[in-house]
């Protein structure tokens, strides 16, 4: 039940464990990212509300969350910046703002969190991180092939098992449509059922391809020719027939010409009924999808016109954008969380304070995590809870006995073995205890 | 001049290579932290109103960035959510949400953007990174000597040169008014005053404290006690004819002996004058500040009741903030920033396109960022000129007579040697360059 505490609808907080194994995530999306050389971009959280409306259709704007005018406006109600709802339009400003500086092409990827006054449900957040990463300025299907090989070895390096990447092309689609004889005005709709197919039975596609206006005949053949033994085939030979078909063809096979060294076998496939919704895609685009997983993982594709559309300067791009919630969610949980500390040490006593404060700092020189004891027992046991508590590998233990004999006591904390050693001795002693680590 | 695409009045972009300083500095302040057991907590970016509102003053408040109310609401120009205004509020909330799942003491950092409406100003943004560390649940002295030593090892270790902690006590100044005789309902006033000691001079500060209302004697004394040559035992008498300067002493005495084995001598200095603005202070406060440096570098003091005050559970608490745009500002530039590839592969010709791109993803796998060039162009200059912007130290060349020969040409872009390498022997000639780098 939600309290007043909890953190608005749709947001989370995330404590140590979760936020650790977020973060890790992220930096393997990084490294592998930079290892392609696409360079980090960081934009605002917030735009110019005149930046973001208009850009994501009616239904994508009113998901923008407003933020008011300040100062004597305020009584207004007016709003004036909002959140950021994806980082294509910020990409498409920063392109127009520093043009001249940016690289060509410019290869970049931007990882944060965006904002979206969506309506909150299971794995459905206000608040989530996109990660995207796109090529402007590039025309070949080479910038298209890597960022799949990068997606691809993003998903590899996170331990992602079994995916694969779906593959088409916009003048596929196009070339299909003219193949089958599909008027231009029930292009789009056509398309949006067919992309239906992996989830509803074949007479359903042909029944609502018939619906949207498509001759029985017509709305038949295509189906059938998508979902035969040699539907590839078919298909190839369908597109053959026109221009638009091959020039889809040739896009699609100087892709997985590309890929077919780099990605496993049955990684990619040629995936003419995967359309992907955005209109705004013009050449290659590509999905992910993975056994047992409702949804893509990641998705993609050229957009050669967008960035000019979106106030940017016309240049060639194309790109893709991870998943990286619903990744999240398939990531195995982080077993290492739960320790916080390597040594932790206790307070026997105020006059042994100052001691035990330089026995923590001591242990962090020779590298390991250490803290002393900050509350008020003064009990042995008390203490040696708290250092299990806290995970930690070792405790040192400084008290009268120990200031006579000229000693520390180290107490392994699985075995509960407890060894004195010589206050001269010691740095050496946890050196080693750090090499061990 | 602005543009229509700059980011946002007071917000900024930053490309690959600020990212890169930011984020390396990022990584220090929370490898430090964690080395002290500080666990890391991420918190939303906005937060219901009324959480925040009422929590900073009347002046903070109105620095607090509104969100909107959503759907039908969103006509009436009401505010339901805003963007976080510091760290602490969120902090007090999330102490109230799971304070049974959170380790006691709860030590913590919070590392990230926060928002105000300020007016920006030179180093002064509406967007921000902001950095707390502090210690839930612990009344000890410790406690407060951790966070110093942490917030010294995050300096220490970001290179900042030659800094100073400033320390103090709610105690000691509510001692020193007391010893002073400054009637009770000027003392909050007195304290400012006198924070302007180290800025004015002290003529200038005792006639201010006399405005405010001071007998002449009480002001003439408390100015000279605290500029004396024998300040610091002037001082420390005065505090002893009283049970709070008494108190005052005793905690700031306390910290002392913990750091002064810890940091090196002359880091850290009693410093009564020092008052810290925040009234929600109640034991020791401390500054640090910098040779050149205006204003401080990083702050914060226990402040006991806070969190209860915030709407969290009543503890003990202390803490510090770092002021991370002031610090990246003393940061030596980034050297590195302009190389984003070890290896740029050269495309000469469609034909060699399929094996540029397997050369790159060998490089790749040697560990070497790399990546083909996407270019139209089929000039070996023109492309050898892309690999050097890139700031590449090498290029991979395959064209006919590679082909031909067997081989691939590596290039050495620093000296411009070029040496053919077998294509069998490429795997480990690239180890070997990724070994030498």
């Amino acid at each position: 039940m939600p309290t007043q505490f909890d953190p608005p609808s749709g947001t989370r907080d995330f404590l140590a464990r979760e936020f650790e194994t977020r973060e890790r995530a992220f930096a393997v999306i990084r490294s592998v990212f930079s290892r392609y050389g696409f360079e980090p971009l960081a934009t605002p959280a917030f735009e110019r509300l005149d930046v973001l409306m208009g850009k994501y259709g009616e239904d994508g704007d009113k998901l923008i969350f407003k933020i008011l005018r300040r100062g004597e406006h305020e009584g207004t109600g007016e709003a004036d910046l909002a959140l950021r709802y994806d980082m294509t339009v910020p990409l498409a400003r920063v392109a127009a703002a520093y043009g001249s500086q940016l690289r060509v092409p410019y290869k970049r990827y931007a990882l944060g969190p965006v904002w979206r006054a969506d309506r909150p449900g299971r794995g459905r957040y206000r608040e989530f991180t996109q990660c995207d990463v796109d090529t402007l300025g590039s025309a070949s299907a080479m910038a298209d092939a890597e960022v799949m090989c990068a997606v691809n070895d993003v998903l590899a390096a996170l331990g992602v098992g079994d995916f694969r990447f779906l593959l088409n092309s916009r003048h596929v689609l196009a070339g299909l449509l003219e193949a089958f004889g599909v008027p231009a005005d029930l292009g789009a709709g056509v398309l949006v059922t067919l992309d239906k197919l992996d989830k509803v039975t074949q007479d359903e596609v042909a029944n609502e391809l018939m619906e949207r206006g498509l001759p029985a005949d017509s709305a038949t053949n295509l189906v059938d020719a998508m979902v035969a033994d040699d539907a590839a085939e078919r298909i190839r030979d369908a597109l053959r027939s026109n221009e638009e078909g091959c020039a889809g063809l040739e896009e699609v096979d100087a892709v997985l010409s590309l890929l077919a060294g780099q990605l496993p076998a049955g990684r990619v496939a040629f995936s003419p009924a995967m359309v992907r919704g955005l209109s705004y895609y013009t050449g290659p685009i590509w999905e992910v999808s993975a056994e047992g997983v409702p949804g893509s993982l990641a998705g993609g594709g050229r957009y050669d016109h967008l960035i000019e559309q979106l106030g940017g300067p016309d240049v060639p791009a194309t790109g893709g954008s991870l998943g990286v919630e619903r990744l999240l969610m398939l990531l195995p949980p982080d077993g290492d969380g739960h320790s916080r500390l390597d040594v932790a040490v206790t307070v026997m006593g105020q006059r042994y304070a100052a001691r035990s404060f330089a026995l923590a700092a001591a242990a962090r020189s020779a590298g390991l995590r250490a803290s002393v004891y900050l509350g008020a027992s003064g009990k042995l046991g008390r203490q040696l809870k708290w250092a299990s508590d806290q995970g930690a590998r070792w405790s040192l233990i400084y008290g009268g006995e120990e200031a006579q004999a000229g000693t520390v006591t180290v107490r392994d904390m699985t075995t509960g073995e407890q060894t004195p050693v010589p206050a001269s001795g010691l740095a050496d002693y946890l050196a080693r205890l750090a090499d061990a680590g």
